[in-house]
């Protein structure tokens, strides 16, 4: 694109929380907690002290708790803990290395940690993230991890090694190597983004999930062959969006993207509403009906556009009614005469811009953020089908903060791909939405053929 | 789509003045001006009396002309007269009917005028738009032409048709009917579009246009077949967005559309900068710096993203920098510290919500406005160049009152489309965008081989 255009990266955001989710089931299936094995030898743990970085993590049996965080807490809201950690039970060689995916809004971090209970066995992975403004608090934490990975993971401090991705495992590079001492490997974004996805939907039970207002979160199983899963077009929304065709295993293109993301709808919201985090923001459009605000083909058809089939009630412009009703607030101010008997209560109000005298066009601050979640879903949909339908991709994976477990907005990517594919396509999201880079920066380097899902199981007896 | 989704007619929008663009030429072409040729028959005209709307228009020699228009002239600021008419120098029959198209936000009205230098034959098509909320006044317009018909015209007041297109022919159909007292013919939106847009491209000499930053204005001269046209995209952005495929004359289906649209700018853009039109909202737009509000692949990267190639410049996130800027200036706030010493001057700058305590984070209006821009010019062009390569369209025209000659929305769409076509496909523009859909609705019932690139051309002995 020119250097004003849009295009995109996917810088991967927000201030939110994800996982809110009504629903959701968090409890690891019974069949994966009795599994002790292990296959771990001592060359796998030396080698991993020698070669920070290449370790491999077994993920043999691993599943979703809801155990309590076990690793330091943030004091204050410097960073958020995401409550639901994945045990590794089978794992037992060292790992010294935390990965971190660094993007234009958020910092997210994964590292793991032996279980505290005095089993010799078993662990797990630890997700949490940090504004990526406050990048010295990230570091920061990383910095105590380090000081404590004897006791989390057997390794000395020196030892560490950082696996950074995103875009500020650039930008940040010398800042975090001057600040903890270590070596930082940079991992490219992209790929991270699928490793950390491929292992979600082949490793992870319960991770994966389809999403409909009838049915809200229902879990996809593990595909009984991993090849099966591909290809796929992972939409990863971010600050930004990118789309990333996936042929195979590592197979990647970013084949499109765009630049109304999260960063969008956040910083719109900040400035025309009260809101002062994503949180707050999604709970307003909840609340709201942006019906007052968008122009509904009702609205200018009196009627439903019968002859293609557009409802009364669809959305023909976003916004499409704001620009009126200022103007016509407008005149009436000129003309001395206040309010329309339509208003809502002062307090609730969005006024607009400070720089005219005051206006009395007012809209809600629910409305407004209904209609741009509303707007910037939607979007994202009908774009992530097109390139779906233009290299013939079947299932659509939404991954990034933006999507943040937030019923509505799941609601909205997955009727928006069901309806433009006449339901041929399928949306699919999962529950650490916002972490496959950093996930994906933590597994790199293990061997393709690990885990559940891999032949190694298929050849070697089974312990339990 | 759902009650609450996307999708999206094209309504025809807009309070802007098309045709500003600089480096344009208006005048006709001198090869047409000559032709005096006239083939209609005291049949064709009687046959227009008795039945109105069916007048057979004689587009033969068909030029834009840049004369002051003739007509009646707005008193305030009421309706804006396109100064833009098109001479049909050859047209003789007596024309009875005048067309509207009644869109969410603009109502677009053309009618025809004998020349009033006494010549027998001979007029022009003149356009004039309201805004839809003002519909009396557009109403009161048509009143006033019926009580001129015969000066105009030469058809009686009582003979008076209206044809009427977009979605107000539906709702405001008993307003005008009882207004007027005279028959309203409603014509489906789409197929006046596209009746309009094939007459502009085969009949209008410099009408249609390309263009690149290089080149601003490129008239793309009248195909020599006609049929050589289809099949194309026409993508008409009013308040919303309608993608139209268009496989042969009247042969049409609407695939695709969007809600970021026109109104989603103009509804935006009047809650966020203090402008009061979208002629100021343009102006404020070429003033502005985007990076101030954008999130760029720089900002995150420090550098290019090069792996992909996406430059340091590009936009990873539209609005991705306002939220964090919002919140570090409410921290700022509520240390007790205001402004960061980087401040515009306080009457440029936007501010935000009115709801919260003061909160010194602001942004120039002129950045605002071109980012905004820029992002719904890009989705346009993107979606437009998905739907285009899904169909096979080789050819994309751009209409609407949305783009109003404007030379960065044009640039906009025009490099979107030539960057994800790598090059293979092509953008238009035209300079009576706002109406196809009206005149599409004037021609309607005309029949298909008249003019210039009919083969009624071909049969009969030139006289010129």
């Amino acid at each position: 694109m020119s250097p004003h255009s849009t295009s995109t990266h996917a810088p991967d955001p927000t201030a939110g929380e994800p996982g809110k989710t009504s629903g959701e089931t968090r409890e690891g299936p019974a069949e994966t907690r009795t599994r002790r094995t292990t296959f771990a030898s001592q060359n796998d743990i030396e080698d991993t002290i020698l070669h920070p970085g290449t370790v491999r993590i077994n993920v043999q049996g691993a599943f979703i708790t809801d155990d309590e965080p076990v690793t330091p807490r943030s004091e204050g809201e410097e960073y958020e803990h995401d409550p639901r950690d994945i045990r590794l039970p089978n794992h037992t060689a060292v790992v010294s290395h935390i990965a971190v995916d660094i993007g234009g809004s958020l910092a997210k971090l994964v590292y793991f940690s032996r279980e505290h209970n005095g089993t010799s066995v078993g662990g797990r992975l630890n997700f949490l993230k940090f504004e990526t403004e406050k990048i010295d608090t990230c570091i920061g934490f990383m910095h105590k991890l380090q000081n404590d990975q004897q006791q989390l993971n057997g390794s000395k401090p020196e030892e560490l090694c950082i696996m950074a991705t995103g875009g500020g495992a650039f930008k940040y590079y010398d800042r975090i190597r001057e600040a903890l001492g270590v070596e930082v490997i940079r991992e490219d974004e992209m790929e991270c983004l699928i490793i950390g996805l491929d292992f979600f939907i082949t490793e992870i039970p319960n991770e994966v999930f389809t999403y409909s207002e009838e049915q809200p979160m229902t879990f996809v199983p593990i595909p009984p062959q991993p090849s099966s899963i591909y290809p796929y077009l992972l939409v990863n929304i971010g600050s930004g969006v990118s789309m990333i065709k996936v042929s195979g295993p590592r197979q990647y293109e970013r084949i499109g993207g765009t630049s109304l993301g999260g960063g969008t709808l956040w910083g719109l919201l900040s400035l025309l509403t009260g809101a002062r985090n994503f949180d707050d923001m999604l709970k307003l459009a909840e609340k709201g009906d942006n019906s007052t605000v968008d122009l509904l083909v009702g609205d200018i058809y009196g009627t439903a556009y019968n002859k293609i089939g557009l409802k009364s009630t669809h959305i023909a412009s976003s916004f499409g009614k704001v620009y009126k009703a200022k103007r016509a607030a407008e005149r009436e101010a000129e003309d001395g005469c206040n309010g329309d008997g339509k208003h809502h209560d002062e307090d609730e109000l969005v006024q607009g811009s400070s720089e005219l005298p005051h206006t009395p066009a007012k809209f809600r601050s629910e409305d407004i953020s209904r209609s741009l979640l509303y707007a910037v879903s939607n979007n994202i949909g009908q774009i992530a089908y097109l390139h779906a339908e233009k290299h013939g991709l079947p299932r659509i994976y939404f991954g990034g903060s933006f999507i943040g477990g937030h019923s509505q907005t799941m609601n909205t990517l997955s009727y928006a791909i069901r309806f433009w594919s006449k339901g041929t396509k399928q949306a699919y999201f999962l529950r650490h939405e916002g972490y496959l880079g950093a996930v994906g920066a933590f597994l790199k380097r293990q061997p393709r053929n690990w885990g559940r899902r891999s032949s190694f199981e298929d050849t070697r007896p089974s312990l339990h």
